[in-house]
C-alpha cells in the first residue's frame, strides 16, 4: 500500500520531504521521460556500465553471463531497472526488444543517465522510461556491462538495489528502502496540506502567511481537515 | 498598444531587429517553454539567486522579508518574473503554489535559467513559463534568494527591472524598456515585409533577390503595400 | 529504391548495421526533431559555418556569392541540407523563409548541430528538421558562412557531400554513399529478424536465446521466414 | 591576529572545519593561482559583472561612476577584490594596470571566476591572483560592471562583502565574517593534531586508528600535546 | 623487468601501441600531474566512489570497514591507487595524511578523475599524483566510498584491478595486465625506431618517407640497427 | 618589421586594439602554452580535422597525399601551423617527430584547439606550442585530416590562411593579414601609453583620471612623450 500512496504524490513533494530528512540529492536532474505517462513506482534493480575495451567484450554466445541479460532476465514484477551509464548519452543503452522482454516479466520502468534506442518503438511498449537522451547506436565501444545489483550512481543520485524509485512528469526520484513508508506518509500529509493552501491561494490568500502556513494558518488547516 | 503589437511578432523577428540596433545578445538560449502556449509579453520583475549557506537561511517565520516572497507578492498585473539562477538547473526555483499566487496577482509569465518544480501542475496554472529544466527538489543548498529588482543575468542576457520580455515557441527575448516602442514598430514592418517575401517564395521566387529584397524587389514590395 | 527501403527501417537499426561494418560514429547525438514527423531520407548538401569577423561579412547586395544562398539555391530534389555549426546553438542558422525556399526546390530535410529560428513557423513548412536547439537571433557574430559541399562535421559525425542521411524519432544518421545499397539491404534483413524476435519475446521467449538468435533460434527463424 | 592564524593553516583544513559547521560549499573549485605564491588572507570587496548591452555602456569619461573603478579605487589595505563573472572565462576582467593600482592601495589579492589579462605582467605585480583562466581581450560585450559590495557568487560559493578570503596552492576559500575567529582557532587545533598524526603515520602508524584519532589515540595526542 | 621497460617509454608511445591492438581509449584525458616528476609504473588498486547520502555515511568509529581505508591500508609495494570519482572534481578525494600512509606502504602513485586536497603538502610526499583538479574540501556530500578492487572507470578508461598504470608528463595510461609484456616490448621497439626517425628528421629528412618509415626507410633502419 | 613590432607587444594589448576596430573574438580562449616561452609571431598555415570514418582513412603508403603531411611538409620559414580540431582535446593531434620536422623547416609555432602528444619531448623541440590539452593517444577514430589552407575555426576564432598569429603567456591571438601593420602600430602606441600610465600608477596616481587618460592626462602624456 506504500506503493499506492507513492503513486498519489508528486516527485516534487517527495524530493521536498526527503530534503527535510537530510536527503538532498535524490532527485535525478536532466532526465527526460520518453515513454509512459502513467505514474511510475517500483524497486531498483541496478545495472552498472563501464567503458568498453576489447578484453571485456562478451559475445552473443555468452549472453547468459552478460550482466545486461542477467539484469533483463532477472526482472521481477514491480522492478525498475536503473542503468548507471556515467551520465554519458553518446550511445544507446537499451532498445525496444529488451524493453519488451522486461515488460513481459513485469518491469515497472527504466531509468538511466545514458541514452535509449528505438524511441518511437518504446512508446508502444508501455513502460515508463526516463533517460538522458536518445541515440540510435548500440554501445560499441562506449559502454560495456559491468555488474548487477551493486549500489550505483544515476544522474548524480546514489541508488542501492531495492530502493524505491518514483517518476512523474518532473522526472524521477529515489527513496531509500527503509524510508519509503515514512516518506509516503509524510508526502501524503504534505500534499493534503499543499492542496488546501492552493485552494486558499486561488481564493486570493497571500503566500507569506499560507505557504508554508504559519501557526494561525496551520490551526485553520487543522480545523478544516477535522471537518473534511 | 506597444504590448499588443509585440504579441503579433515573433521572438525571431524581435531578435533580428534588436541585432540591427547593436543589441546582439538579448535572446535567451537554452530555455524551454514548459507551460502556456499563448504569446507572452510583460515587464520584468527580477529576482536574483545566490548559492545558499547556513548564515543566509531565511526561515518560514521570516517569509515577509524573504526576497522570493517579496517578488511573488510584489507582482503587479502584466509583470513577468525573471529569476537569475546562474544557469544552474540542478534545483527547483519555483513550483505550482507560488506560480498560482503570481497568476492571481496578474503575473504574465515566469522566465528563469534555473529549473521549475511541479511541471505537470504548472501546465494547469495557465502561466507561460520558460526555464532551463525541471527539477523536483526545492533549493536546499544550491540556491538562496538574494534581492529583488536589481539588474540580473538570465541565460546570458542582461535584464533590467522594467524591461519588456516577450516569449513564443522559439524562446524568450528581452527588449530594453526605452526601445520597446521603436522595436515593436520596426518588428511589425519587418514581419509585414517577410510575409510578403514568404508569399513570393512560395510562388517560386528565389532567395537571392527577395530575401532581403534588393532595390527592385523593395520597390515591388512598396508598390504592393500601397495597394494592400 | 534504396531510398524506399531506407524509409522502412529505423535509425537505430541503421546505426547497428553500420557499427558492424566498423562505422561506429555516424549517428548524430544531441539533435532534436523540431518539425516534420515523416521519415526523412535524402542526399547531403553540406554548408560549413565559421565564427564571423568583420572582414568576412557578406552584405545582402552580395547574396549571390553568399555560401548560405549558394547552398539554398543549389538544392535539388531529394537533397538534405547539412549545416556544420560547430555544435554551437547560441545563434540561429536558418529560419522559415529560407526553409520554405528549400522546400519549394524539393529539399528533403535540414540537419544542423546549430540552432534553428522561427520554430513555430517551421512546423508548418513541412520539412523534417533536426537541430541542436532553437534560437531566435540570426547569427550576427557567432556564425558566418564559409563554403558549400566540402566534407563537414555535424554533431560529431563526418559527412561527405552526397552521403545518404536518414532521420526518424530517435534522430539522424549518415550513411556513406557507397554503402547505402548494402546497408539498406542488411538493415531490412535485420529488422525482419528483429520483428520476428519481438513477436517471440511478446509470447514469452527469453532474451538469452532469442536476441540475437543463437544457432537453434536462427534455424527456427529461417524456417519461419521460408514459410512466410 | 585572526588573520595571522589563518595564514598559518591550509585552505584544505579551513574547508574541512567549515564543513563540520555545516558550511559545505565555501571552497571555490576550478580557480587557478596565476600570480603570488605567498599565503593570501583578506576581507572581501565584491564586484558584480553582468552581460553587457549598449545601453549599459559606461565610457571612460564616466570612469568615476564605473563600478569597476568604484571597486578599484575603494580598496582599503587588506581587501581582497572578488569579481563575480558568472563563471565565464571568455573575456578578461582585470589586467596589470588596475591590479597595480589596487596593490598601491594595499590590496591583498584578487579572486574571480572570470579570466585575467596580462598574466606575464601580473606575476611581477606581486598580488596573489586566483582566476578561472587567462584571456587577452578586455570584456567588450561579454561583461559589464554592475555593482559593488553586494553579496555575490564566485565559483559556486556565496560571498558577502567583508567575508574573510584565504588562498593557498589548493585554491581559495571564503569564511563568513562572524565565523572567522572560531574557524581560525579550530583550524589551528586541527592542523596541530593532523601534524601529530602525520608524524605518527611517517613512523608507520596505520590510518584506521590514527586518522582521525580514535579515543585511545586522542588520549595519546593529548598527552603528547601536554608535554610539548 | 616489464616494469623497467615501461619506465623507459612514454605514455604517447604506449597509447599508440595499444591503439594498434584495438585498445583505443586507455589514455586518461584531462588529468594533470600535481606531484612527482619521476616516471610512474605500478599495478592498479581500484576504489570506487558514489554520491553520498546520509544512510551510507561511515563514521570514524567504523574506519576499519570504510572502503577508503580498506584501499589505503591494503596498498602493497608497487600499487597505484586508482579512484573512480565519476569525473567530478568538485570535492577533494584524498589528502596528504592518507597519501603519506600509502607512501609508507610502498604505493607507486595515485590516479583519480576527482580532485586532490593539500596539493602543496602532496608535493613533498614524493608520490606521483594525477588528478582532475585540486579542491580543499573533503567530500561531505558529493562522494562516499563504495567498494575496493572492482573494475572502474577513470577519466573515461576502464581499469581492472591489477592492470598496469603508467604515467609521465603527458598523463596516465592503463595497460591491461595480460598485455603488459607484449606492450612493453612493442613500445620499446617503437621508441627505438622513432628515435632513429627523429635523428634523421633532425638531419633534414622528410616526414613522408620516414614517419612511419616506408619499405626503403625501414630497410635503412634495420641495417642501422644491426650495426648499433 | 611589422613582425618585430608585434613581438614587442602583448596579446592583451593586441586583443584590445582589435576590439576597438570591431574585431572582438580573435583571442583564442582556453589554450595553454605547453612549450616555448619566447614571443611567437608568424603566418597561419591552416589544417582542418574532421571526425574519422573508415572510408576516409589514409594509410602510411599514401603519406604524400595525407593533408597532415601536406601541411607539415608545406611549412615555410615563419609559418605557424593552426590545427582546427573542433575544440576536442580527447585525442593527440601532433607529436614530437612532426613538430621537429616543422622546426627544421622554419616553423614559428603550433596552435590547436585539440591536444598535443609527447609534451615532455616537445619542450626540447624549442617551438612555441599552444593547445587545449595533452593526450598521449594519436587520433585513431576521433580525428582525421581534411584539408589544408582553408579558413578554419580555432578555439572560437576564425583564422584565414596567411593571417598573423601572435602568442605570449596569456595565450594566442589572430590578426587579419590586412590589418597587421595598422594593429602593430596602434598596439605599440597603446603599450607606450600604458607603460607611462603604469609608471604614474606606481607613483600613486588614481585609475579614474589616468586609465585611460582623460584630456588633461593625455596632454601630460603627450608632453612627456615629446620629451622622451
Amino acid at each position: 500500500e506504500c506503493e499506492q500512496r507513492l503513486k498519489g504524490v508528486t516527485t516534487s513533494t517527495l524530493a521536498a520531504v526527503l530534503a527535510k530528512k537530510g536527503y538532498t540529492d535524490l532527485f535525478m536532474p536532466g532526465l527526460v521521460r520518453v515513454a509512459g505517462t502513467q505514474p511510475m513506482v517500483g524497486l531498483a534493480l541496478t545495472l552498472r556500465l563501464l567503458p568498453d575495451r576489447p578484453d571485456g567484450a562478451i559475445g552473443p554466445e555468452d549472453n547468459a553471463r552478460n550482466p545486461q541479460r542477467v539484469a533483463v532476465e532477472g526482472v521481477r514484477p514491480g522492478d525498475i531497472v536503473v542503468v548507471d551509464a556515467r551520465n554519458d548519452a553518446r550511445s544507446g543503452v537499451l532498445g525496444d526488444v529488451l524493453a519488451t522482454r522486461m515488460m513481459v516479466l513485469g518491469c515497472a520502468g527504466i531509468v538511466t543517465d545514458g541514452a535509449m534506442r528505438d524511441v518511437a518503438q518504446l512508446e508502444s511498449v508501455g513502460l515508463p522510461i526516463y533517460c538522458a537522451g536518445t541515440h540510435g547506436a548500440a554501445s560499441p565501444s562506449l559502454h560495456s556491462y559491468a555488474d548487477v545489483n551493486l549500489p550505483v550512481s544515476c544522474a548524480g543520485a546514489r541508488i542501492n538495489p531495492g530502493d524505491v524509485i518514483v517518476g512523474d512528469a518532473d522526472g524521477a526520484v529515489v527513496i531509500p528502502r527503509q524510508l519509503a513508508e515514512e516518506v509516503a506518509r509524510d508526502a501524503k500529509e504534505q500534499e493534503d496540506m499543499e492542496n488546501w493552501v492552493l485552494s486558499r491561494i486561488k481564493e486570493g490568500a497571500g503566500s507569506v502567511d499560507y505557504y508554508p502556513p504559519n501557526a494561525a494558518r496551520r490551526a485553520e488547516y487543522e480545523a478544516w481537515k477535522a471537518q473534511n
